[in-house]
């Protein structure tokens, strides 16, 4: 997509449990949602017992649908910018065509209804554009019905889906207002075990599996707080089997009425979320998989990575780098995108330069894993400065936390969070972040900030005058040697400032000649 | 100004006790701070004693100077675009024209040293276009200097400078590195009294007095932690004469390199800030002030005013509304100016009818303070949509607290906060703020909740199909009559759900026709 030039795309999700309109904006080499609309329409309800659309269902998402033409009309957005799609609960309702045509009719929106391998597929791009998921299984379960891709190398091997949404197995197997029954349980996941039997690859597929859609976010969101993690957004989380476990027992003892009180379960997703929580534990029984890392992305995003990342010659619709695709786009939100923003790029490579060095030094173990959240945060250190130039390393901390960084793990997120936190000011800590960090993160940090400060110090004209940045041991005391085509006295003693970070970090005495 | 067009300022401002070079953009019906370097240069150093600029102060000052060259140069700052000014130290100092021409000569930039009036007028455009002071006094401390104004209908009558900078008073009356002593103390304010001698309409100038400057703010900050006051920066802040006692005598009784361990004390400011306390005390007592408010613009943004808000005919360059223009300003830097969004303005309207008619119709008192602030949180709902559209309620409310109303007090802010950040779901309240809260502001934010959240429901479609709702008390019940062209069945629909939150807001029952 050539820079400059804005692409939006206004995705109608009419599914089984939600209708949700969202528009994705890209320009300036970002992309993101921009709007949204939400409507709990439940258009499936009913439908396992009479396959049918009911009446008040129908009235229900007509309206939304009307609504949502009158926002996409209100907000110039021409019909190729608008792709509607119906999954499960329309693709199987004997009176689907005939509601259909009425709310086409009515709202002006033309729906394509997808079939099942195609909705697997776009569940699919969510996944692997949104995780560094290369081989394993995509489980995507929605209100009407469940999808799962066998992943390797990337590419899409099989794709399947069952109708085993959270709606349906609910009317299904839970269809009473009371505290679940064992023997209701175990019939659920000995009926979902079964349908998985046409799937075989489920089960050799790899010890990775990937989560997606509203059951799976509503679920990890309980397991944060069970497990009292400092919270921005579920992306990237993994929630494990026990976890999971121990919410179904949880939920499972209430009636569906007041499943909506365990913390972080939303109220209208709670006659339905121990359903869709059992779905995904047969799954997990069924491929021995131990944990299931959660995106936010979904069906939605599928279709927008869909257009936004066509390729010539049927090549797939990949990012070739999750990771790196999801640092430039939050830095090019706020106007910092390396490839346009010199000061931005060059803080990241004398970061980085300094980082090798001292590795080489033996100084620290030079991980690649570090270096790249050290390159995250040199990219991500200023973004805050749009909020208010005063206390932006904090305001920028905020942005990356609640924008996140789809592909880096919750715990990465932290520490991209507190070296961009402590880039200007304070003594660097983990945090909030203590109970998700793992032994040595603390020095992690350390070194992070103290390097991105350095930078920082060494760019202060923002010019680029300090070109290169080396280091030498002399003695012990590690010297800093300046490359620039004129005397930067300013960097080095902005620079010279730092020593009892830099000392802290690496246990030498800075000196800056 | 007109829209579209780009203004950019750089004021660099080379101040007695730091440089700081600010970079203001006005664009889109927006503007701000969207660049700074800080330096603290103390260029003042020394000059008590001798009348003149100390070497290491200079050539400390000359490479910031030619560090905020660079500077410039790699922003593409045109040499009419970067405004220099320099004040108290540069101004007094018997060798100042010297170094002016030696760094002026290397670092390329023309510095206007500015008279005292001069000065204090920039200040007092500061105080009277960032906060609602019509009639009273701005005190504006500097490290060198201190410059106060006779305001009467925000209008400058009286402008005047002394060398009561906190470098200054801090160098002749505290020098010693020791716990400050009564005497000192007594001193001190005794010579502040005798030189407002010639000021004597400090006296009977009402009783509202605006203080600005680094000391301010960062005395601002520390009364803050000792309040235990939820922080987001210190502008609106009101300092008590009493709060301001206990610092002082807090700040007395420690050396002067133990001050900054004072909670919210700048280290790099704690051996000056006993010296600047004493002087705003003594204004204050001069002057029979029981509280100064605070604003954290200062020098450099009435720099920038002047430009930008210069009027024909002489006119003095003010915003016609304070607090009106911070809104808008907010606002738009989110894309949400209300001149351009139609939505925006349309949610501001349907929440303003409501409110006005619920009032007439005696369910509330209908205070004009609150519809202002009912007002400012319908223009600025939405703005958190740039970071994340989900959870963009909590992302409104902390981009309204973190970047900031000038013109409103601090509790203001809070509750613009708090009904944004109700405006789509959860149960309003005053949230961190019931220390700063009145009575009656929980009812404010119950109310203001209520009515943005139903006048968003009435813009679900955002394309202003409903054209205006009204109320009607049928039996003690509320009905809502909406007014549209077509069948508005969403917005109904949205609308009927907010029953509970309505009852608890204005203690009826709510129907929507």
């Amino acid at each position: 997509m050539p820079a400059g030039d804005e692409q939006r795309l206004a995705v109608i999700d009419l599914g089984s449990n939600s209708f949700r309109l969202v528009v994705f904006t890209a320009r300036d080499g970002w992309w993101k949602r921009t709007d949204e609309i939400y409507e709990a329409v439940r258009i499936g309800e009913g439908l396992a017992a009479t396959g049918e659309l009911g009446e008040a269902g129908m009235a229900r998402a007509q309206a939304s649908m009307e609504v949502f033409a009158h926002f996409c009309r209100a907000s110039g957005l021409e019909a190729d910018e608008i792709d509607a799609v119906a999954t499960s609960a329309i693709r199987d309702a004997t009176n689907a065509r005939e509601f259909l045509d009425r709310a086409e009719e009515s709202s002006g929106l033309r729906v394509r209804v997808l079939p099942k391998e195609e909705e697997a597929r776009y569940g699919y791009l969510a996944a692997v554009n949104s995780t560094t998921l290369s081989d394993g299984v995509m489980l995507d379960i929605g209100g009407g019905s469940m999808q799962l891709v066998h992943v390797e190398r990337r590419l899409a091997r099989e794709l399947d889906s069952w109708p085993l949404g959270a709606v349906r197995v609910t009317e299904r197997f839970l269809p009473d207002d009371k505290p679940a029954k064992a023997k209701q349980l175990r019939e659920l996941r000995a009926f979902v075990a079964g349908a998985l039997e046409r799937a075989p690859w489920v089960r050799r597929s790899g010890s990775r599996i990937v989560g997606i859609g509203g059951t799976m976010r509503n679920l990890a969101a309980a397991a944060q707080r069970e497990a009292d993690i400092a919270e921005f957004g579920v992306q990237g989380f993994v929630l494990t089997r026990s976890a999971l476990d121990d919410l179904v027992e949880e939920l499972a003892d209430l009636p569906p009425s007041e499943r909506g009180e365990v913390p972080g379960i939303k109220p209208n997703r709670a006659d339905i979320i121990l359903g869709g929580a059992l779905v995904v534990q047969a799954v997990m029984e069924e491929g021995g998989f131990e944990a299931i890392d959660v995106t936010e992305a979904g069906l939605r995003e599928g279709v927008f990575f869909e257009r936004f990342l066509r390729r010539g010659n049927g090549g797939e619709a990949l990012f070739d780098d999750v990771r790196r695709a999801s640092v430039v786009n939050l830095a090019a939100q706020y106007g910092m995108n390396p490839d346009l923003n010199p000061h931005v790029a060059h803080v990241g490579r004398l970061a980085l330069e300094l980082y090798d060095e001292l590795a080489a030094a033996g100084l620290h173990p030079g991980e690649n894993a570090e270096r790249e959240l050290l390159w995250a945060a040199a990219m991500l250190h200023d973004i805050g400065m749009t909020v208010d130039y005063d206390d932006h390393h904090k305001h920028s901390r905020y942005l990356v936390l609640n924008a996140g960084l789809p592909g880096f793990t919750q715990r990465e997120v932290a520490l991209i969070g507190q070296a961009v936190r402590y880039h200007r000011k304070g003594m660097p800590s983990l945090g909030p972040f203590d109970s998700i960090a793992e032994k040595g993160d603390e020095d992690r940090v350390n070194r992070m900030s103290a390097l991105l400060r350095l930078a920082e110090d060494l760019e202060r004209s923002r010019d680029q005058l300090v070109r290169e940045a080396h280091v030498a041991i002399d003695d012990g005391t590690v010297r800093l040697d300046l490359v620039s085509d004129s005397e930067a006295r300013v960097a080095r003693w902005a620079a010279g400032r730092e020593g009892d970070l830099f000392e802290r970090a690496f246990g030498r005495e800075l000196e800056v000649d």
